[in-house]
């Protein structure tokens, strides 16, 4: 990460755009210091509020020029797609039902996109926009940021090695509390399905399990029995899914999520078996890979510690022993995808390293998962075709 | 555990025979120690080998009286019945087909029984020997040994003082690597349905993932859906069941266990998730309880630490911070078996702290869950009865 | 961490110079990076080589401007304090030899300063810049970057709460593997008494750990009893240091720092007991503070966790389970530095939860502590006032 | 430990007494629990008070025969010395005051014997014992029981096969919480420094740290400065001791323990630093050994897991990935003695793996430390040879 291959290519930075992520938003600064951390963007304008005076007063005191504010995302990327020095690449951090009209439009424009998960609301749109991303050559980065851990890229990598032999044996899991006390969230507009989706705690985290397995073992899952419903009294919405998994090359998982286990902070926890061993990763202490060789002693694998290899070198800042974390694996997308677009903007070939951050295809895949799922517990449990 | 309530009650120890866990067996030697532990106990006569002369030299070898070693267990059962100084206690840790064989007999010559899991191989046996049990009011202990642990029965405690509030969520795994590679096991008998039940995984590990569950929250398993299979290639017997539960108060449950993770040990594990806050433990590190309140920092429980109930301070022999393990757990269900039949063959009543270990419910408890698991798998994972 | 406090302030970042940290640097891509996060910096001006074309060159490829490279420190403090739109800030990650000589002509031009640690080689040059500091009125802010840690807030906040009672003993160790083979670093300069300091071990870590315990406890180490030396054999430079501390209220402490423990990567850690409860920090597992209250259950703190105070809350960008690491911890310091210099340079008062970043008297105690050690060591382990 | 060693050479249990440990002591019972679990002792004689009426009582209540309850040590080794079948063995867990007197008198009758920690008071009684023990040619097991733990012993297996390298650091402690309130402690006798000993905390807990360093390094500690004393406002017996050690082969070592660190348990620790790695172990999680080699990831190892040397597979009854504690640890040190013990009153050679037992030379060099330590803290810290 030490080399800024954008400067190196463009003499610039990418200039940037964000819409949503507004005072207050947890994801909005995330974000915008993700885009910062390792210097490939500029950022250049926002529609952070759909109030032009809140939208140009918020923008100006994160250090956006009054007149590149804009009151919506629309009127953002149609008037900087006038601009000859207008915005490049859009970060979309909207609530979730506008995920699919922003994206499609800076497509449209000629953008690059970053987007927060889930990529749409519904499995049309998500359709229709990984066919967009197709067909316009451009970047599309999904902000699955748990892929952005150095020690899951370890985990990755160990398994396209051959290290773990052939995957059998899968589980995943995201615990957290967030929702176990009744009433609605923070934010309102989840708790409406048009908006946060047609599934909460799939749309919110059940999405990055289903990515964090899917990249990790390079497998999909084929089918899906669900059990996908709330466990608070009371709730509309769903805060909790339990599901057996039939992967792609036979291989069988658990899969077990929830917004609603009192006390547990942010459990997003992955095991991965296969003939010749497994490895465990565990969010809330992400430096640890836990690799545990079918006929050896168990090994604990660390950021640029002995053994890291070159996907998981490439995605830390920092010598051994030093630790990252939710920021650096989130900045580790944006620079991917920065990376990437300035190979593509200035005519070279991306460096392949570059080339995992998550994209339209991972987010179809995952809200396929969700329709299936979803499917699956309203007949039954019955095993369903993802 | 420091009184000798047995020596108090009797004036001696109580008279046991094993049948089963002859020369190289683990969990023989295990049971023996287990029983020697807290001194309730003579070892009196042993049916270790059914070779007459193995029988004789490996019960000598152990301590054993020659003509008190036998060469079957039902020789043992009526000759030890025969004698004034005979046996009343009979541990049995045979291959699974003849738990209910000797069970039955034991307790038709008015032993108490002290029985490995499974307690039968059969839904018809585990009925059959249930009902035996309550009509001969004898003491049945079925060595579900990670119940005598100290923290899970603080766990318990605490479920049952509503430190937990009303339980919504479960999960329980218990993960190993010892069939990973492909081929038998080390015991022979336990790849013969006929003998090792009709689902291995299930037999050896399932039933100690859902006696423990039941054992802390005191719910029953309502309704499974389940996968159960092999996942090792080429393999006949199961070595793989995931599992989503219903509880019996509506709480939603995870269940996954396997033998064949490659190089996971013996990673037994739950979690319980209530209104009020969750618990967490883990049997690698079993003096360990993760409580996780709603509302307050998250502490560490210990045997002994501040904070412990009376259930999980009757189960540990040590000042804090002294690891105990899988001994003295198994002892503990030694010991509240023996205080329990010291009383009653006293005429005393037993100290209801001491009735915690399994008994015969649970084992046929253990025995419909398997039934209904694998009836469920048949059914492409259909939500059944239990 | 959300509001810019320094856009508020100034209406615009401040200007920051660097010297130091040129390609291949480790710190000085950190110091950019930390600079970065919270958006309150903006890159003017840089020395990062003392070759005029290298420096150029290697500045431009960080984006700064090529009329703003400069070849050595001095040029740089001297050109942009004459400019209207000079730096106002300079960052300071050069050798240790210059530490001193960069700071103090930094503050003779006015200019805030923030530099790396040590202070300075010698005692003289410390109390000299101490002066300085102290005379221009001007912000010094020494990159300890582990009291940046939201932890390490929330256990000084403990403390100075209470929460811990009468500090009766202190443990710090500081444990790398980095000079475990024979032979040199990988800096040349650091091999060099002149240049890089009486002690290596103590100047690279030592004076880390000094300074953490300094923090936590609000203590000053009153007498150590030293042994400085190395233990890889036919080294010149140290390696090792053990002492015994008497704290300035008369609590006892052990400290132990290396840079040659084989396989260690990065084990800063910490213990603090009070009469009312102990706390534990590891720097490797940083979201994680454990508490053992005296008579109440163990406890895990986490950032934002339940019962964080004020000044951990304020350390800390992200929800309670996200973890947040190295870099982070040195954002915190160079955002409450910009926070204090934006108030002082606008006629404001600083926010007092800001003023917690190390400063030119923490360095002075530093040097104080090292020399003390030196001094303790030659005398045969004595006793001696720091 | 599957093998009964004893009775395979013997044909019948060792025959012990024991002398202290009566009710509610919690090492006496420890002792009876270690003697019992591989059923190498039968228990036949006692002196647990010094009451006639209660150690007959006692006695009776543990299964010891009413005549052979004796009312002190003295006349227990006399009478059971006139015995054809006394006992050959005698257990002492007295005071330590009275270590020496009844070490020496069960030597003189020609009884082998087991002993606890610390072997005496004074370094004159300690070298008359270790005399005696040489001149004798009687067992002599001291009971250092965390030499008796599988990961200990790996870890000096490993150090003895060259796979630390030469041993350059090392680091031990021993943190309790158990005298961290002001006034004595739960045994009043050990507030009597001529029955507790010269330095409460040192007798208590530092030998064991001593000694755990000693046993995993073949090192001997050749000079040590120290700092002995309480951190306990107004107490008079020692709860504090830190200590800088050098090693006989010229390694460096740190040395911290106290019984007065509010809140913490149990926390024996020790770090071994070689040129080719660096081991780890912590009595709280006994069934880890941390092994961080130079140039190789690090690795856990877990008793009878991958990589387990012959010293530590002797030291473990069970499958990897089962817990064992403090009662098997014990236990190991009565089995190791009473395999040896057979093996020389059946004229038959010891097995060189049943020799790790703490004996009289490892008790003598704990005495000399103690004594060191203490003239060393007098003399204000001044290096002192042990």
């Amino acid at each position: 990460m030490s080399e800024n291959t954008v400067f190196q290519l463009l003499g610039r930075r990418l200039r940037l755009a964000v819409i949503g992520g507004g005072p207050g938003s947890f994801i909005g600064a995330m974000h915008r210091q993700a885009a910062r951390l390792d210097d490939r963007y500029e950022l250049v304008a926002a529609a952070l509020s759909s109030d032009p005076e809140r939208s140009k007063s918020s923008g100006q005191s994160i250090g956006v020029p009054a007149d590149r504010c804009y009151g919506d995302g629309t009127s953002l990327i149609e008037a900087e797609a006038r601009r000859a020095d207008g915005a490049e690449v859009v970060a979309i951090m909207t609530p979730n039902d506008s995920h699919f009209r922003f994206s499609m439009l800076a497509l449209e424009h000629g953008m690059d996109v970053i987007c927060d998960k889930p990529m749409t609301n519904t499995l049309q749109e998500a359709e229709a926009l990984h066919a967009k991303v197709q067909s316009s050559g451009r970047v599309f980065c999904l902000t699955h940021n748990y892929t952005g851990y150095p020690m899951v890229r370890q985990a990755k990598a160990m398994v396209m090695e051959g290290l773990l032999g052939d995957i059998r044996l899968v589980q995943v899991e995201y615990v957290q509390s967030g929702r176990a006390k009744a009433g609605p969230g923070r934010k309102a507009w989840k708790e409406d399905p048009a908006r946060g989706g047609p599934s909460l705690v799939m749309g919110d985290i059940g999405t990055h399990a289903h990515n964090l397995l899917r990249f990790i073992t390079g497998l999909e899952v084929a089918e899906v029995a669900a059990d996908v419903g709330s466990i608070v009294p009371d709730r509309v919405t769903h805060d909790y899914a339990g599901a057996m998994l039939r992967m792609s090359n036979g291989a069988r998982g658990s899969f077990w999520v929830t917004q609603a286990a009192a006390g547990v902070e942010n459990g997003l926890r992955i095991r991965v078996s296969g003939s010749l061993g497994s490895v465990e990763w565990h969010q809330e202490h992400p430096q640890v890979l836990h690799f545990k060789p079918l006929d050896a002693p168990a090994q604990v694998r660390t950021p640029n510690g002995q053994g890291t290899l070159p996907l998981a070198a490439r995605a830390s800042r920092i010598v051994a022993g030093h630790p990252e974390g939710f920021h650096e694996a989130f900045a580790n997308l944006y620079t991917n995808a920065a990376d990437t677009i300035a190979a593509q903007r200035s005519g070279n070939a991306p460096d392949p390293l570059n080339q995992f951050f998550p994209n339209a295809t991972d987010g179809l895949q995952g809200i396929r998962f969700v329709a299936a799922a979803i499917r699956s517990s309203r007949h039954n449990g019955a095993w369903t075709t993802v």
